[in-house]
């Protein structure tokens, strides 16, 4: 723990996203930390960005607001850091496909146009790039590795494969070092529980702690792997810190992978409300994966990085976090 | 050949870069055969557009200046047609790393407006798009063939296969049929002989034509395959004719792969100049991909295509055509 920490002392670092879910946790324990954190964000509500994501640093962050489709200002903001975490995105599967150019801007052209500038002004930099297991599409087997086929059945996930090539490119080619995690399902404090296209999690919690029936698709048996935000968090420090991880690619992921019931039990046990099962609506069933989990151990070799929350724990604090904050209206389609 | 050659009679037929080599060559045939073509160029000299490319058929197709950049028109265009072919794209390797924001928006950013106009406006038009053998990277086995793993190793070839993945997506989810091609060194009549950074083969033709010396990089032990255009044009025909193909991507080639130093002999039957063997300039060596020819037995299976002009007969019948024609000055940086 103490190496990694120390690592981040005084270390001058860019966040894209800064202000969404999981760049403001990132943003925090980052400040925890000792580093000099400018986070830019466009704030755009339906990415998640909420200003109350930072409070209680929001004085010791340098917060700029700015879209990563703008090469002008990031040309600038690029320039002096030694480290960026890249995680702003469009990270709907529905939303990349009813509005697949907004995607493509986003996902693909923005993360090139991020290479371009640190290329120019501060090749030296390193970056750790936020990806998702949404580029291998339907799992051939499971638990999914690193050399499972890219199979992406959406938008997104076609933009996200595209974005990692151009870091890898950029790693080989141009000596930009940066390194892609594929994340998985994320949930935890500062979850957006506004936006209903980025996936069940977001839906489920906020019905959970709304006491309203959560209406699980398809008989609820697919599995997926979980990773509480605290966890990401870390994965994301040890790759940004560990030279050897350059380069390359890595899944995240979570020992224990759950049904989707399983996951409404665990919610059962912090709040109360009602659950059925219900039909996929069309859209949705289009471009669901069936089960994934992934294999992480390809990146806990190289980190010894591995998961420490378990969902019981993780939803109990996730709650909790959002009833002090008080819990929105939802925005279901 | 009568089946094929009947298929496109009356047939409502669009061009993108139907004013650049190959594109200009399908429309000579689909106009042989009694289709209705329109071609929309953006007729942007580095990409091969030049008009006399259409002389012979200019009364013939409709010719319309536009850009695949260009959503509004392209969602005009695409109505009542057919099929589509959608050639344009940037095809220079070294262009795409030096200048890689252009060929996002021409090769990912275009291709998938085009399919959203296509959605909107005539889903049920049919696509046989252009894709490349630049999408495997580094052969790892030869023939490559079609299960080969996908590991581009500059933008352009990034960019194409998120390109061919926007494609199959469509074709899946949404219903807009269309075909992938990956094509590898084409050479023929009307190939562009100007720029110098779309890779050998016109280089070599150009300095042959002019009885300039031609530099041979790295050895010239080098294996490629090469497709004379008029087989290249007879595989979109096929592609475009046969129901079974679509969803689908196929690899095109030829059964006699050649070194670079074959093709220059090949060269030398045809014209009079010399030839050296010098090292790779960076830039090329950074993206170089050692040897490569495709298995394109999958597409033969499918359409019974196969090449029938081998390179003795192709660069005789180029070199006659560039001859009448007058050969350009190159602008080899």
């Amino acid at each position: 723990m103490s190496l990694v920490t120390d690592f981040y002392a005084g270390r001058k670092v860019l966040i894209t996203g800064g202000v969404g879910f999981i760049g403001s946790n990132l943003a925090h324990r980052l400040v925890e930390r000792g580093a000099e954190v400018v986070v830019v964000d466009s704030m755009l509500r339906q990415y998640g960005a909420r200003l109350e994501n930072l409070d209680g640093i929001a004085e010791r962050v340098d917060v700029n607001f700015s879209d990563v489709r703008d090469a002008h200002s990031l040309g600038y903001l690029v320039q002096g850091k030694d480290l960026i975490f890249s995680l702003a995105g469009q990270v709907s599967h529905i939303d990349s496909m009813r509005d697949p150019m907004t995607d493509l801007e986003i996902n693909c052209h923005s993360q090139l146009s991020l290479l371009e500038c640190c290329r120019r002004e501060n090749p030296g930099v390193k970056i750790v790039f936020a990806s998702t297991r949404q580029v291998y599409g339907r799992p051939r087997y499971l638990p999914v590795d690193e050399v499972h086929p890219v199979d992406p059945v959406d938008v997104n996930g076609i933009n996200k494969f595209a974005a990692e090539r151009y870091y890898s490119l950029y790693d080989k080619i141009h000596g930009v070092r940066s390194v892609s995690l594929r994340l998985t399902n994320t949930y935890g404090p500062r979850m957006d529980l506004v936006s209903d296209t980025k996936g069940f999690v977001g839906i489920f919690v906020r019905r959970a702690l709304r006491g309203e029936t959560i209406r699980v698709y398809g008989g609820g048996e697919q599995r997926r792997d979980f990773n509480y935000v605290d966890d990401v968090v870390d994965a994301l420090l040890a790759a940004g810190a560990n030279d050897a991880v350059y380069g390359d690619v890595f899944n995240l992921g979570h020992p224990k992978p759950l049904t989707l019931l399983e996951f409404v039990e665990a919610l059962h046990e912090v709040a109360d409300f009602e659950h059925e099962i219900v039909p996929f609506p069309p859209d949705a069933k289009a471009i669901d994966i069936g089960d994934y989990y992934g294999d992480f151990s390809k990146f806990q070799a190289a980190t010894s990085w591995r998961p420490r929350v378990d969902v019981a724990a993780g939803l109990r604090q996730t709650l909790e976090y959002h009833r002090r904050l008080g819990v929105p209206d939802g925005s279901e389609a």
